[in-house]
């Protein structure tokens, strides 16, 4: 599993929409406070390869790295109240 | 928005993978209690056009009309603490 420390870290620049709560800041951004790890590692995973698209998820996963994506599915799925 | 009561009939069909609570009950299924309803929305409809792959989903989002799609979206956002 992740680095939760290391994906609160990294998860600054998912902050803007995603909030660093995991909130949902924009109506079109879900919530990601709580969200099981294995469906928040296959999402960020599918925008990097392509599988899934979107016009802003798609040029942010681009940036991160297999670490990245583990520490940050592991850090939002930390947020939880599940 | 959708018709919360028509929703949580509907959501049996959800309820062995994501709960009727919306506290995912399959590693890779996502829990949906309280996300945003525009996500849900934009999710199962990704799921009917198929710009969203998934075995499973692509077959169940295909039962569902447009009223279906908001309710069930309306229903798995009322669970939210959020």
């Amino acid at each position: 599993a992740g680095d939760i420390k290391a994906g609160r870290a990294k998860a600054s620049a998912c902050a803007a929409c995603h909030g660093i709560d995991g909130i949902s800041k924009l109506p079109e951004a879900p919530n990601l406070a709580g969200q099981t790890e294995e469906y928040l590692v296959k999402a960020l995973n599918d925008f990097r390869s392509g599988e899934r698209k979107n016009e802003m998820m798609s040029m942010m996963a681009k940036t991160l790295s297999d670490a990245d994506v583990a520490n940050l599915a592991a850090y939002y799925h930390s947020l939880g109240k599940q």
